[in-house]
């Protein structure tokens, strides 16, 4: 089985307001020195595939149609074996 | 400048609703094949430090403080430079 590691994080220059919060939460509570902080997602998507290509082509797919939005939002992924 | 990039996961066996949603979402669209899908966080904090060890210490009490929930969720990060 495939097991596709996805990750979304927004573009840089778009304002991340969860990112802004963490950050504020982080100095709220006696962290300093944090600079910047940017939130995004990580998916694990499980495939029943063994062929990498076909995995590649369709993890491409669903980022494209669904998991990432392509205005604000850009992606990467790994393709592992599991 | 040093970078901690953190995941943040649910652990295993603990209901994840918003993946069950992502894969309902990829099946009615009509992508076959998905077997199961978790949803987790990113998080990129960039931090003033230079120091790797004492980086490590201060993601690691972020993330026991902050970042994750250690009754359901687990955390991992990698340190890099920026």
């Amino acid at each position: 089985m495939l097991r596709a590691i996805v990750t979304v994080m927004l573009k840089k220059g778009i304002f991340d307001p969860q990112g802004r919060a963490v950050h504020n939460g982080l100095e709220s509570i006696g962290f300093e020195g944090v600079k910047q902080v940017r939130v995004g997602k990580q998916l694990e998507i499980d495939l029943n595939l063994t062929d990498r290509a076909e995995a590649k082509k369709m993890v491409d797919e669903m980022c494209d149609k669904m998991l990432a939005n392509p205005v604000v939002e850009s992606f990467s992924y790994e393709i592992t074996e599991v």
